[in-house]
């Protein structure tokens, strides 16, 4: 086995610019020791997410900022391929945050044993993990979706927003995906099942929403910000609610203007933003929902799997820039 | 007795532009007779409302336009001089929507009789009205102070603002009025008890705001709209709460640009549009609390009366421009 552990760190702030390569430096470690009572993992994939974006702000938010000269953060899935622990053995697959790189030790706090039985592992960083419980509590404790009801999903083809849709059209609602460009449009609708799926790159975008959602819209789960969301707060019926899980559009700092905040007090609209982390009591109810529609096949997703941790930084640049199809992942062995 | 009843009818729509007394036509018409289970009423005041703006509009609300060629709606107070009704005599003083004009005949629907012993009339249409339960309910079913929180309010000295203020004040909260001009910001924490004020006129709102919530700020009461939305965004702390009850920036149609939405995510807050029309429920009890701090003195109101109906107009166009201080009347009699 290698005792080379590849890994990325954070050695520069963008300031409000774009994510550049020369922010991250990889190098090489020793694979750490696996001490008493401890496990190493070697992990198989990394999940590259937007919020990492802004860890790399030193700016006020819901978390601290990443540390320069420190491995990046990240979620991530792995064996143990040591273990002198208690609980955990060689050989079980588990979900941690070992961040970017290829192996860590840990004590067993924050490790979650996983079932790949029927769930595949990359799944437990996607549909079965952070984005899918991101999208489950959005939908289910924000906008709480009545059955007849138009739900709207941003970002529809990436890791949430096709989760939202999907559970959504579960609970018997018309449910509109936004996303950008005809592929991505194709597999919102057929993939996934949505009713319509309008592309936000067509030039059309108030246009073809308001097509098609002719009932307006009931419940919006915003994953973008910018002209989506405007465009949205257009077509909203009295009360609806609009959850905030991300806004990517403002990521690099640029302003997010929004221009019918009208709506919210014609219509007597909710917008709420939330942070999934904060919600962990809910977690294992989500988990178990959501793994068993996987594991049943009626909850889709895509991966977008970069090959090697070298590709980490142009895939989460890509991340950024929309140019991934559902969950980003980053394969590490 | 006069048999002459002057009344205001709409008779064009700004389409989206200013107000103008050309969009209004002042006419007299005779006193209305007095039918069989009837009361007919003499208004003494009329509550002028930023509410009205929207209903000269012929657009998608929440309320269905005024209609071109009848009386302006409009909440009033009188008294009863005539009655042929069970219940209600002459003599009695009533709050009603009789609208723009002098008289009234009514069935009694939409009538609810008060006690002018520690109230005065025309407080019915203020801090024991419409305005008062706006506030009532914004502070305590979508804000819902903690004591220690810091609490912002703008359009602070007006009729809803100034309740706002002084039902936070009491409830131990830090309370904040912004207002326009060094008079208003004088009453503000003068009269009305806030412990600072913000003078969105001097030119410097983000900066004297900040100084003004040094604790960052959980609740904000939104009666305006623009740059102080924009202002108070940057200064939410997690989980702040914002009650969104007018708009008067945007009544003319001008879109309010809301730069700082990203604060909705990063802060985890909660924005929330209501009518207090849709909340009748409620009233009873606010009207109760309210009627008791201001009948005790503890609930401390401004008023701006107009003089006969023929000002009407242009006071309703000082409202929208902020020239009123307080609550905007007009004596009818």
């Amino acid at each position: 086995m290698t005792t080379v552990n590849k890994r990325i760190l954070l050695v520069a702030r963008p300031g409000g610019g774009p994510v550049k390569p020369e922010h991250f430096r990889l190098e090489e470690a020793p694979v750490p020791a696996c001490g008493d009572g401890q496990v190493l993992v070697r992990n198989h994939f990394l999940s590259l997410d937007p919020y990492m974006r802004g860890r790399m702000e030193d700016m006020k938010s819901y978390a601290a900022p990443q540390a320069l000269g420190e491995v990046m953060i990240g979620g991530t899935v792995g064996e143990v391929i040591e273990s002198r622990h208690a609980r955990l053995k060689a050989g079980d697959k588990v979900v941690g945050g070992f961040g970017w790189q290829q192996f860590g030790v840990s004590d067993g706090t924050g490790l979650m044993k996983v079932d790949t039985t029927r769930v595949p592992l990359s799944a437990y960083l996607g549909a079965v993990g952070m984005p899918g419980v991101t999208g489950w509590y959005g939908l289910n404790r924000i906008i709480e979706p009545k059955a007849g009801e138009t739900v709207v999903v941003s970002a529809a083809s990436g890791a949430v927003g096709s989760v939202v849709g999907q559970l959504a059209k579960a609970a018997g609602c018309r449910v509109v995906g936004v996303a950008g460009g005809a592929d991505k449009c194709a597999a919102v609708t057929g993939e996934f099942g949505f009713d319509a799926c309008v592309d936000y790159k067509a030039g059309r975008l108030y246009d073809d929403l308001k097509a098609a959602t002719p009932d307006g819209i009931d419940g919006y789960f915003e994953n973008v910000g910018g002209e989506v969301l405007d465009a949205v707060l257009k077509r909203t019926n009295a009360f609806g609610r609009i959850a905030i899980c991300g806004l990517i559009a403002g990521y690099d700092g640029q302003p997010i203007p929004v221009n019918n905040i009208r709506s919210v007090l014609v219509n007597r609209l909710k917008i709420q933003g939330f942070i999934v982390s904060e919600h962990l009591d809910l977690w294992p109810q989500a988990l178990k929902e959501l793994g068993t529609m996987v594991g049943e096949g009626r909850l889709k997703y895509r991966e977008t799997i970069a090959d090697g941790i070298e590709s980490a930084v142009d895939a989460f640049i890509g991340l950024l820039k929309g140019r991934n199809f559902g969950k980003q992942l980053v394969r590490l062995i």
